[in-house]
């Protein structure tokens, strides 16, 4: 069977109050729209159709590296005239999933059982029962079966207990919407085509109409502000932790947690509050990750410890090792196995061998450390001149020592040792002690500066 | 129509089990009583009366800068009685409206809304519909009119049915103020002096009581304990994370966003988990705040992006600025556009101009920074010696290398070079190399220190 | 009255999906059966008996420094079948308290009551009423008296409709669990011997069951799963901080709180945003605790201010002091009063005396600082040859200026005044300047590096 994806997207959402398209605002990290795309993407879908509107250019300039065909709706004349716009490309065979850019989270199991709902009928749709009805369409059945959508306002009072309402996610043989959505009419109080008519036509050309209702109630859940973005956020997020809880992850505080794109986790992680992981991380076993971390797109390989407020961005961490507190690592970084990395310590573009400890106050930039080197505190790589980036190589065994300006082009061998407080501009042999240090001067019976007036 | 302002601030709060008076309890950075205070400043109110007694001196001098007359109760015997003690000074014409130092966020909405209800019949009070009514006075009612207040303990089974409650609030015509509360008697169990006795009074005078209710239900709430005050201070909290949301500010979750004073916001600002505000902030469009930040009195320009755990007070930042992550910013830091304050770095009563850099381990201390500058890793202005304070000019286009130690007062001019590691004392002419250092000394075949036994 | 504490302990704990058995899960630092050892005895229970199974090594070597009988269930064959176990060295006087290691939080209070209930029936029962009473055994009544047991797969529709339900926490005499447990049938859909049947047996023998109710639900709460795991873990943090604010505690939110074991703490102490607390601490009044602050096993006295993102562990501080931000205290660190540690300042092993200043950038190690001594910017205590570590001890009234690097083993006379970066290697002597520095030198119109192509 051919499935076509179509994704309403032009909506402006003014409510939003901002420069960006609504369907580009991000949740849990990515656009509303790109959660979508996404879906359509795993349902395998032959074909997304997305209609744009407001914001159009900014819109498809996001996704442009997806396969979508975009369809541009210029007047905002409702959900049916959106729909319409797909006529001259959608498939005559075929069904099509009818979507919407402000409704991000809808599963791809969900539309699949929708899919599946709908084969035998030609047309379905996904329901949902709300305790707080006001505002939304109700379904109005007879012996179980769909008879119309009748909207809010329009409803009896007998109408108005129906607690099943429509989510507007409908999934329809392509040739017929093409028979329907050309006979939409707009001859309603707000002069718009409704995309629900086309349950009155089917139920008019005697179809069925199938309905399932989605497995967590935010999937159908719409945005049109940021306090329902925020709140769907919040969702989310619990759905993510309960997610990797169920998958055998610890947690101090599921509700302290920002999952910003995927994450790989061994068998007993350990995450404490206020922990951020984004793009995509992969954490080995055993691993703890301390208090108000935040990793991105870092690899973290099995009984390493990250100690709270550690920032890592783009780094592959071995096993082990021992980061933080207050440690960042930037994008480049590796460390090999039994690495410590302490407070105060930043480490860019730099691989450090296994055993190496940069306990305290260490700027590792663009460099190479030999196993088990040493590096005192206060140590820098001096790697930029102001013009150019350099390198500092550290052979193994080193010892370098604290308050060290180590200025790049440099080469430093194994088993050397730096004096403390040294400027080493001249590379190193191998077991050499290098210094860089005048007299220690004494004054005796110094008289210190006095205030000023 | 001259208003008066009555605060009944008497109250011990020994709940509080703390050595401040109750209504100096800070809600959202600020004394409760000061929020009172504020909200009677916002309705213009010709006078405020503040009741007070327990720690009456602490009180006064908290709010000595305002206008305000104090009145003592010295002893605690009753609602009723604290306002008699305002007798001697109040006006005879106008309305009070009588409010509570531990009822901190009734709007002035509301209460402009009691005033105006409390034209026509001389007195008003705000009740509230409440789902536990455990403990409080029910609103009694006969074809809608009140008819009196029954206390909890005095009400009949049918009473407790009743949903509306006193909240303490009233409105009253200042002469009949002056008619009443001479003539209320403490002849009930706990021989105290009710306010709430006033209102059988009006309905024995045969006046009908005005009544309105708050928009949203905290406004009436008071604090006895600090379990009611946490309580309070997350939905004030969330209240100002919504009216911000309103106003376009994006959260990342706004149940972990306090904010402890006032701010102004642009369009598109973000604002991620665990952020504080404090004092007067001022945010442009398009500002990112990252996880974790603390900003008091700081004013943020437009396109600046500031990374997690920064920590900036009374500091002003230019547009398109990059802080952080683990910045610190103090008093008297001026940023200039396009400067960028990376990690470890602490900047004090300093100005910065354009594009300056210093990205890592710095201490700007008492400096002036010319434009484009670059502040290599672990400089150190040495602004202290040991009594005084003393300036680090540094002209524009300088590069100061990693590690120096500026020793002030110092002048670097433009174009000026520093070499790393360098000790810089005496003044640097424009475009000058200017270097500290030794010759780099090496032994070969150094043998290390042996482990001590 | 001599009380046994029998505490099922050998459930593997699958859900978890852990390689740690299930009753070491840590909730509020503390592994689950610890929770239940420590209410044991603070019962002063006689003998604690624990049944263990699955990880049953890891389990008695956690808790080899108890008072514990072990007693080994090798297949599980239900709760009556653990308690069997038992039966070879359970006492035949007194009473036994039946927990669970996967029950954590009941308190003493709650199994004190539930023993003098049980006094006088000879058999007693926790049970609680619950909404959602899905899976949980009903508790039958027949003129108050518990008659029955009945599972809810088992039960009638009337039943069902029971909200009284069974903890599984019983007081027995062991007298009667020698007569009963040895009768206990597996003659069921499970094949399990079952600990509830006793009850059965009691109203056959014409006894009557006492019953109490928890005086908080999550006393009676089992863990099976990480989301249980961390729900109750919020639900306990809550109670702590609700108890540490009755006490007097001001919390900006006490759902963002994390005590890891236990505190004392004077008056009017205020703790903002995630604070974590472990080990035991102790904090005098008037002290603030900034947001992000991790506290473990920290004495801090009265009147002392610890900024944001203060990491202090094992270290003793005392009266007027101010740390942080971002500074860390370990191991072995003590403060006297007055003492000011500013940002990214870490101390470890050292005693700095009253008004010692080391407020940026400093590591302090293996060190003692006189009193009122300055310690600049960027010093470091050289306290590593790479296999031995030093003493540096600084007299009082030192001043040492910014960037310096202290070789230990160094001492640094009273007054005396280091340079700034100097690296100091030989003993100063008092009220003496040391220095080490070589001339600045400068050359004029230095031509920068060119960028490479």
């Amino acid at each position: 069977m051919s499935t076509t994806v179509i994704i309403l997207a032009a909506g402006k959402g003014t409510r939003m109050r901002s420069q960006l398209p609504k369907v580009l605002q991000p949740l849990a990290g990515k656009p509303l729209l790109g959660h979508v795309i996404q879906t359509a993407k795993q349902l395998q879908a032959q074909r997304i159709i997305t209609i744009f509107g407001h914001g159009g250019s900014t819109v498809q300039e996001t996704f442009k590296q997806e396969k979508i065909e975009w369809v541009e709706q210029a007047e905002q004349l409702g959900t049916g005239h959106a729909v319409q716009m797909t006529l001259p490309v959608l498939p005559h065979d075929g069904f099509s999933l009818i979507l919407y850019g402000d409704v991000p989270l809808v599963t791809s199991e969900t539309l699949e059982k929708l899919l599946e709902a709908s084969q035998n009928t030609g047309i379905g749709m996904i329901t949902l029962n709300v305790v707080n009805t006001t505002g939304y369409g109700r379904i109005v059945r007879k012996n179980q079966k769909v008879q119309a959508i009748v909207e809010h306002k329009d409803a009896s009072e007998e109408q108005r207990q129906i607690t099943e309402i429509n989510t507007g996610i409908y999934c329809v043989e392509n040739r017929k919407l093409h028979e329907w959505l050309p006979k939409l009419s707009n001859a309603n109080s707000q002069g718009e085509y409704y995309l629900t008519d086309i349950v009155a036509m089917a139920v008019a050309d005697g179809l069925e109409i199938a309905s399932i209702q989605p497995a967590l109630d935010f999937e159908v859940e719409g945005i049109n502000d940021r306090i329902q973005l925020a709140s769907l956020e919040r969702a989310f997020q619990q759905q993510q932790a309960f997610n990797l809880m169920r998958n055998g992850v610890a947690f101090a505080d599921p509700a302290r947690f920002d999952l910003r794109g995927s994450v790989t986790t061994g068998q007993d992680v350990y995450i404490d509050i206020n922990v951020i992981l984004e793009g995509h991380c992969e954490i080995g076993s055993n691993v703890e990750i301390g208090a108000g971390c935040i990793l991105k797109d870092a690899r973290i390989a099995s009984n390493t410890k990250i100690q709270p407020y550690s920032v890592i961005d783009h780094a592959i961490v071995g096993e082990k090792v021992i980061i933080g507190p207050f440690a960042r690592l930037r994008p480049g970084t590796e460390l090999a196995d039994e690495v410590h990395i302490g407070n105060f310590v930043e480490v860019k573009n730099s691989r450090l061998e296994k055993g190496v400890k940069a306990n305290h106050f260490t700027y590792l930039g663009d460099s190479e450390v030999g196993a088990t080197s040493n590096i005192g505190a206060g140590t820098i790589t001096c790697n930029y001149d102001g013009v150019n980036k350099h390198k500092t190589i550290i052979g193994e065994s080193a010892f370098i020592g604290s308050n060290s300006s180590l200025v790049a082009p440099l080469s430093i061998g194994k088993g050397a040792t730096i004096g403390a407080g040294s400027v080493i501009t001249r590379d190193v042999p191998e077991n050499t002690l290098a210094f860089e240090r005048s007299q220690q001067i004494e004054k005796a019976n110094y008289q210190r500066p006095q205030k000023t007036k």
